[in-house]
């Protein structure tokens, strides 16, 4: 660090935090009509910020709340990085678990307690009063820089993808910066480099007209609840290996290094299995359970029902059945292709009798950023700098599409660089971010656009 | 038929009809604590036209509805014979779509209208008056005979078995009819020597503490709705055998006599199949449907449960789920024994990281008459001469607990002389009863006392 950043880090300590506190005082819970005014108010005290230090600022209007851009691209032709974030948060309640005002934030125990201190304002803040700092610090930013920042996360982003594609040429860059999660137990620098896609489907069964008496029909007719269990048992075979025929065919095997870096990772299998009481941890025969989370595909069956749930008995033949199964998909397979495989699949697997409609819900793309690209090792050697330890590169079984959008709309190197922690009760009463936490993300933020300026 | 009982039958017509029509005018629902005083009217009128005919009569209090008892046993030592039915009644919604009250009965299109009039009043007065009118023919009953007629069929006969058991000297009896059904469609005359039995469990499966976000789980842990569907998949085979260790051990054959009496029954598959809308009639290959139907033990699901059933998408993995499980039984397999075998072999086949949980819930035993017995074989006889026609025998894969109780508390061989109609309207608005039917079933009452005297 040069000591120049540092002095202006350690001036502006008192006001970053300040400045913070004053964000979180503004409830821009983006999921209620009546706290809509104060949604837009959270985005132009964005857009007054990044104006007051030389950003050019668009409020990108959609359909709901807008998004905040806000670019400084001093370099022409230089390398650009956008920063995504969200200034939503989610509701408070309940409230009477809170111990102290949600939406007036007080600094306890070490840390900023209040709704959105971690989710996501006070990390995507770290991101913003980063950039500022090493403006004031060397007069000028190392890249082009842009932040985009979203005012619906918390419902779903559903009017961001359209807005990104609108805007592809306002917000290409060649590396995204996404800070809105934890980092490792223990506060392990984690740098994410890899999501899953998803596939999600319902199947419905049908076998006759009407559900029928046991006891006038057993043996001589189909049954919609034998019949989605059988081909619920059907996807995956004896070893977990899923059996959609083509299903692995599009599948990119984890590479050597990546191998390597995931047996570093502080993971106890123990520990993962007492923590959600299970007495199994059952998958893909021959993949370690990390390489599996993270780097296979996998199959499950969100929900099964049919006939009689109640309490008791009551002797029925289900007529009609259900299960809703989904996938979580990895580089390069492609969501319809794969949805097309199970939907074929699982009409051969039927057994007779047994009508199968197949309906197709949520679906969303992987991402994957390369492990020696600019993103990844600009963010690791920043971690290295503000730390003083190698970061640790994980991959997630989650999805998030808006990162899948980064990646594939504008073309960038995504990397996760997680400043919370698992403690953080984001969602939930008493949110908090460690002050210490957002101090050192001011600083890492500001020394990965050093970095990437490097390379 | 002697000429005395036809002119007797001929002579009392109008009074037979009258009478029940007095009986179907008592509301007995069994269900609704409002007419609990109606109940046991009816119960004290059946009462009174039994005293009033010399019979010794008993009314049976239990701690719900009374059970009607009647004996006239003018031959000690002869053989007895035990008449069941009942005089509770369903309930009449939905009452506007009635189109006539439905305790104020009414002859309309040859059939009597009212609540109660195939199900059971008319069914059993048949049997009251057909012994009073033999009576009255030929001076004594030719048999000892019981009557049993309960007040709580509707709302699952509770309180019978115990009653039955306490009062097994007085209900002795070497042969029992019972009508409470409907004849194959078109009338044909139909005999019931068989039912099954019933065993009936729950299924439940936890895998984890709590249901797991498929993101952040999936491939590293069970899944109770796969675990669910693995283990019902499991329970039959291939070629629809129940997969059960020990399942079939106890299963009796039918015999020759019986498969050929299957033959003759009027069943169309092809109709049986386009009534219900099922596209194929699958079972335990190579046994015919009317055998798997009624002679062959089978199992369902009777309910499949777990995980997210909403619209929608969720990305759950579900921690628990269940099944309903039950199986019809047939001669001479122990419901408790298969329920262990179950039990086992569920716990057997559960895969990794399954913890499952065995419920028992109802349960009854099958019960079957020897076709050359003296009770199938009287009245078969009787319908000979009434209907001047050879009557179908059929089992059937419904289970009745009283006919179990009747044949293994009492020692009696059990026939069903079904008297109804499909088209009865049983438990629906308008239910009918045909007037010529009512006046069969007195007759043939009559005639299978008279057969039975012979055998």
């Amino acid at each position: 660090m040069s000591d120049r950043l540092q002095q202006v880090l350690a001036d502006r300590k008192e006001r970053h935090l300040n400045e913070l506190l004053d964000l979180l005082r503004i409830p821009s819970v983006s999921t209620d009509p009546n706290r809509a005014d104060d949604v837009r108010r959270a985005a132009t005290w964005l857009i007054d910020d990044f104006a007051a230090h030389g950003f050019e600022t668009t409020l990108l209007e959609t359909v709901g709340h807008p998004a905040v851009v806000a670019r400084r691209h001093p370099h022409p032709g230089g390398l650009t990085v956008l920063i995504y974030g969200h200034y939503d948060v989610q509701p408070a309640d309940p409230l009477e678990l809170w111990e102290t005002d949600p939406f007036d934030p007080v600094v306890r125990e070490g840390a900023i307690v209040a709704r959105g201190a971690s989710d996501d304002k006070g990390q995507v803040f770290a991101h913003v009063k980063g950039a500022f700092a090493l403006l004031e610090a060397d007069g000028e930013l190392p890249v082009n820089l842009t932040f985009l920042i979203e005012g619906e996360e918390e419902i779903g982003s559903k009017n961001l993808a359209p807005a990104i594609e609108a805007n592809r040429e306002l917000l290409k860059a060649d590396v995204a910066l996404v800070s809105d999660g934890a980092m490792l137990p223990g506060g392990i620098p984690t740098l994410t480099y890899g999501l899953k896609g998803l596939t999600y489907l319902e199947l419905r069964v049908r076998t006759a007209n009407r559900d029928l008496h046991s006891g006038g029909f057993g043996g001589g007719v189909p049954n919609a609840a034998t019949a989605i269990a059988t081909i619920v048992s059907k996807l995956k075979d004896e070893n977990g290996r899923i059996s959609v025929p083509g299903f692995y065919d599009d599948v990119l095997e984890i590479s050597e290094e990546e191998r390597a870096q995931f047996a570093r990772v502080p993971f106890d299998e123990a520990s993962f299995a007492k923590g959600i009481g299970v007495s199994a941890t059952p998958g893909e025969e021959g993949r370690g359970l990390l390489e599996r989370l993270w780097a296979r595909p996998t199959l499950d069956v969100n929900g099964i029902g049919g006939g009689f749930q109640g309490e008791g008995s009551k002797t029925v033949i289900p007529a009609e059945a259900m299960a809703k199964v989904s996938c979580r998909l990895v580089p390069n397979q492609d969501p319809e292709k794969i949805a097309d495989a199970i939907e074929a699949y699982v009409n051969e697997i039927a057994p007779p009798g047994a009508n199968v409609e197949v309906i197709r819900h949520a679906g969303g793309a992987w991402a994957l950023s390369p492990l020696d690209g600019k993103a990844v090792q600009a963010a690791a050697a920043a971690v290295r700098e503000v730390d003083g330890q190698d970061p640790v590169f994980v991959r997630t079984g989650g999805t998030i599409p808006v990162i899948a959008d980064l990646q594939q709309m504008l073309g960038a190197e995504v990397v996760l660089v997680d400043m919370g922690l698992e403690e953080d009760k984001i969602h939930s009463p008493n949110e908090k971010f460690d002050l210490d936490l957002f101090y050192r993300g001011i600083h890492l933020s500001a020394e990965i656009l050093r970095a990437l300026a490097k390379s």
